[in-house]
């Protein structure tokens, strides 16, 4: 029996503990999509309780925490952070097979080298012995406790990268900590937000936004303003990928709509983001940045609680709509647009997963190394499960050699031990294969696909050069 | 190599079996939902053949029956008990991998103490052999050979209950028997058989039933009558989950065309079904009742056999279109109507799990205990794969620990050893987690999760107080 | 650890090795369907070089290159077989987990005696060595050296089968080659081929085609002439599985419009495909042909690079709109035609796997053992994960013991191993459900099955009579 999250957690060949021990334990971390706050990076935040890191802001926790009959005034009220903690170690004995229980004790012992299992016994204890440690653990201590080389945060386009500026400048912090473009609040026509932002978008600008022309105008100069600041990647979050042809009269009339609070269809919704996207993704790959895309989330399904709480308070599911029927279509209109960058593909809904590998394959090509990428498992798929079937899928059509690898998409400067879950499960992945003979165990091959996945694919992909 | 269907047959670990032997073997059991009849547990009937318990109304059965090439009169045809049993016998040694393999052979052990495999070579002898030991086997001594202590069957609104009142007053029969209020005549709008249930129903309830109002007045009527004897829990049947925002008038609409036999438009009937389901959901909650949902089943999809034989005679299949997609907008309907009770979700299209299981988690809350719940592994997919595969993706997604397990679905006598077969799935899966470290071999804590799983969960969910 | 591609390579228990050792190793192999050239077998064509067999055409092996950043010139463009070669050897080591790099070596093994793994450092000696084994490898040296007993080619109404005739005219040539009819181009309305094509059938058939009625005669006429040269199945192949209520009036304004080259609407499109295919299954019933239908197929995804090198180059994948809500309508108006021939049914999309194995256990019976068939993992599914998948799922919810097992799908003589691959894990599935006790370990039994699945179900299914 393998020890309880213990030196070889998750690893049961030889090959799979030679390759993690070996090559991928102490290799560096590039974490290419979280939403760090760069000012917390700036000022070098120190944290009070490990409650403040833990559950003041993670609705993963949240939903367990609801779900095992927890009351909400100990989950997002205003129960004491030791309260809270409690809460939490009551749930933690029966999320048994939740990656949370996992990623838990993972940080305990890599961010507090506490080993012991939380439990309601423990948790008095821990919460003590974590706080203590807590006292050595400012953002960037935790940064370079976890040998992190280089971060994209993720920025909105009328953001002024303040915060990175002042990092940039910094001569004491030696970490990439770089923007990510997020357009969203631009493109999601459909949202009621759409319209302040247009607003706000305009006197970052400076100019009138009146029409869809102008709404890619000003997002390409705040592209070049994300470039100037050293940006090399976008990301675009849509409930539902879509696809409509495109007309810039259909677009035209949906944005005005929306800006006057009108109801639009589903059809000139889409084509207006059909369009502006098209747009984007031309000046990305004019400027060889990456683009990311997620889609297939079903945003604020309980509306009551999210009346009561407000957005991104574990209210959010899988989208069995997820529209990955426009992928096709999508990435075609790219191309024809002589304007498809290198890409990483990423649906909430696992069931996509095959189609999505299969139509990316179309349009490798032009001599660019995986150019297109199936994303990591992402948020409800971020499991040994999930991960596993990811990186199956890729690899039975795809080229798994080429993969970019694992992020933590996550607002916690513990969370980087969710790489080093991705890269045991992937060195298991790789052992089992080496030791039912489907690969050969040839140490300087399984070195490289180990270094690449961890850590080489995504430097270069990228172009972080860290 | 572990013996055919022994001792630790399904469990390949240590802990596994220490799990399995130690804590889940000797429970008692609960079946809250079941096809039982009430009147055949009052009579306490008894059984001429195996072939009677097994082979006359066992649509599994025929269906895998039908694809090795057996005549339909060896299956539901006019051939003996005996004849139709060695057919069956025919069948089982190409069913390799079907869990009707492994449950039949689970039921001659542990109904009949015949270990022996099941082939056209062992047919007679088993016929034989099995058909003494039923002379000792009523409906309730096998309920109690199995350990039973509670069911629930399934009945109808217009049901009298009778049965029902006679095993509450018998005072030889120990076991919880409660029925369970499946409304679906009443709500499913579309089918043939409706105008005439709802004429049913105004003579059991003694008034005219002119409009959607007065199905929800019949319906809740219906629900006192059942509460007041012992009624726990509804269950709902949809071929496909539907919602469409409430409106009376639609749904009036929908209803008069439905009683005059005129077709109705799926809009007009989704509407109405949603109202009714709204309003049923209402009183549930009132009651502090489970309400279940069983969606996305295909029915009499081979119209000339269904001719031929009639519903439930194998002809159904997963539903590609289940409606997942409105369980969102329904709970919300729910949780807005301030009725949103305890529930378990089925689908019979496992690839709605992953939505199931994040869409559920939104709505858990109000300090209870796995309010909603991810439902069992359900008919196509109640098979080891499936089982596997529903406690994994409800692991990653939500509280294993909080899990009200299994269920029979079942019209034998001798289906109790699936509640065996789930508990040896589930020991197997805990017992390979906390083998390579993914949770710690504490002892107690897993004896708590087995017991909680096998068990507890559904005592305290349901109110059996067994 | 196995050896890499070893003797026990994928087989992990005794009793998985032993079954293929013993049973499934030798048996002959009869591919049922497949895109190899007649022409190519009746003049027993010679290679040059492995990458004329390798290189030249393969479309899975273009996608991976591709995807690592092979320039297109080394892919399908002007460089030498050598250098392609090289490029396929860079691509390989990278291509860990996708079949392609099993198949390759299997490939290497059986076809060339070659051992040695696959990469740019091994690859010049092995082009050198695989080169030097050619010359002993014609087209029927390679089926004999695989033990073919039989193939269906793929063949279009149109063609006059001349080679097929030479080919059973030769008595040199003792391995069955049979023609398979596939009228995708006279039924496939909406594609722009098929006014053309219609044309061409008119000059075979030697009679006007001027309505859908005339379709049908002349399909029905080609048949009989395909029965005529041996044939014994059809396929059909459709992007979408399609059903509309047949109506001839719609069916004659499709066609009216296709011949004319107007656009149709998807009903019209649906409509004429409905009722051709209707017809031609009632033809295969009375035949006692087998039917195909490989549906959920999105094609020609990357326009401008099908626009550069033409259909088939690599740029298809999944349709996630794959139809399969048609599978139970359209089955039941076969049935309701009482035309339901013999049939396999396979879709693209995984995600179908359980609807499509519950939708055709309605349509068993009639005493015809298997006669519904759930196709095997096919195009991006024929893969490990893949078959497993589908062997899992069609055990769970059909009968594994009459399954017509493995076919190549391929265009080239060293596909054969594809069967090898799908017997280890065929053996492996079987060899585990024994050692964990869920099936007897009965050598009689197990042998049965192996050989059925491997050999004796499709001879007999088919009718091949080898």
């Amino acid at each position: 029996m393998t020890d309880f999250m213990g030196k070889d957690f998750l690893l049961t060949t030889e090959t799979a503990k030679k390759l993690y021990h070996n090559y991928a334990e102490n290799l560096p971390i590039i974490d290419y999509h979280c939403h760090i706050s760069p000012k917390d990076i700036y000022e070098d935040i120190a944290f009070n309780t490990i409650s403040d890191i833990w559950l003041s802001g993670d609705h993963y926790k949240w939903r367990v925490m609801r779900a095992v009959g927890i009351d909400e005034e100990a989950i997002t009220g205003n129960a004491s952070g030791l309260e809270k903690f409690r809460a939490f170690a009551e749930t933690m004995p029966q999320i048994i097979g939740n990656p949370i229980y996992q990623w838990s004790h993972l940080e305990l012992q890599r961010g507090f080298g506490i080993s012991e299992p939380l439990t309601p016994e423990s948790a008095d204890e821990i919460f003590n012995s974590a706080n203590k440690q807590l006292k050595n653990c400012s953002a960037r201590q935790l940064m370079r406790r976890f040998n992190v080389k280089a971060i994209c945060t993720t920025d909105e386009p009328a953001d002024d990268l303040h915060w990175h500026e002042l990092i940039a400048k910094d001569p004491t912090m030696e970490i990439k900590v770089l923007p990510a473009f997020r357009p969203d609040k631009a493109i999601n026509i459909e949202k009621p937000i759409f319209a302040d932002y247009i607003h706000l978008l305009e006197k970052t600008v400076g100019y009138k936004i009146e029409k869809t022309e102008d709404v890619i105008k000003a997002l390409l100069d705040r592209i070049n303003y994300f470039t100037e600041h050293g940006c090399i990647c976008a990301d675009h979050g849509l409930d539902a990928l879509m696809y409509e042809a495109p007309n810039y009269e259909i677009a035209n009339i949906a944005f005005s709509k929306a800006m006057r609070g009108e109801p639009i269809s589903g059809i000139e919704a889409n084509t207006f983001k059909t369009i502006v996207t098209i747009a984007c993704a031309k000046r990305y790959t004019e400027l060889n940045w990456v683009m990311q895309i997620h889609f297939g989330c079903l945003r604020d399904v309980n509306k009551p609680a999210v009346a009561l709480m407000g957005s991104d308070h574990g209210h959010d599911a899988v989208n069995s709509r997820s529209g990955v029927e426009n992928l096709g279509p999508l990435l075609n209109a790219f191309e024809e647009n002589k304007g498809l960058p290198k890409m990483i593909i990423y649906s909430l809904n696992p069931v996509d997963n095959t189609a999505i590998a299969t139509i990316i394959a179309c349009f490798q090509g032009g001599g660019s190394r995986g150019k297109l990428q199936q994303g990591s498992a992402w948020w409800f798929n971020d499991n040994r499960p999930g991960m596993i079937q990811q990186l199956s899928d890729l690899a039975c059509n795809g080229v798994l050699g080429c993969f970019v690898g694992m992020l933590t998409d996550s607002r916690s400067f513990l969370s980087y031990t969710r790489h080093e879950y991705f890269r045991r499960v992937l060195c298991e992945l790789l052992g089992e294969w080496v030791e039912s003979g489907q690969y050969p165990n040839d140490e300087n091959y399984l070195k490289k696909l180990v270094e690449d996945l961890c850590f080489n694919n995504t430097n270069e992909f990228f172009g972080f050069n860290v």
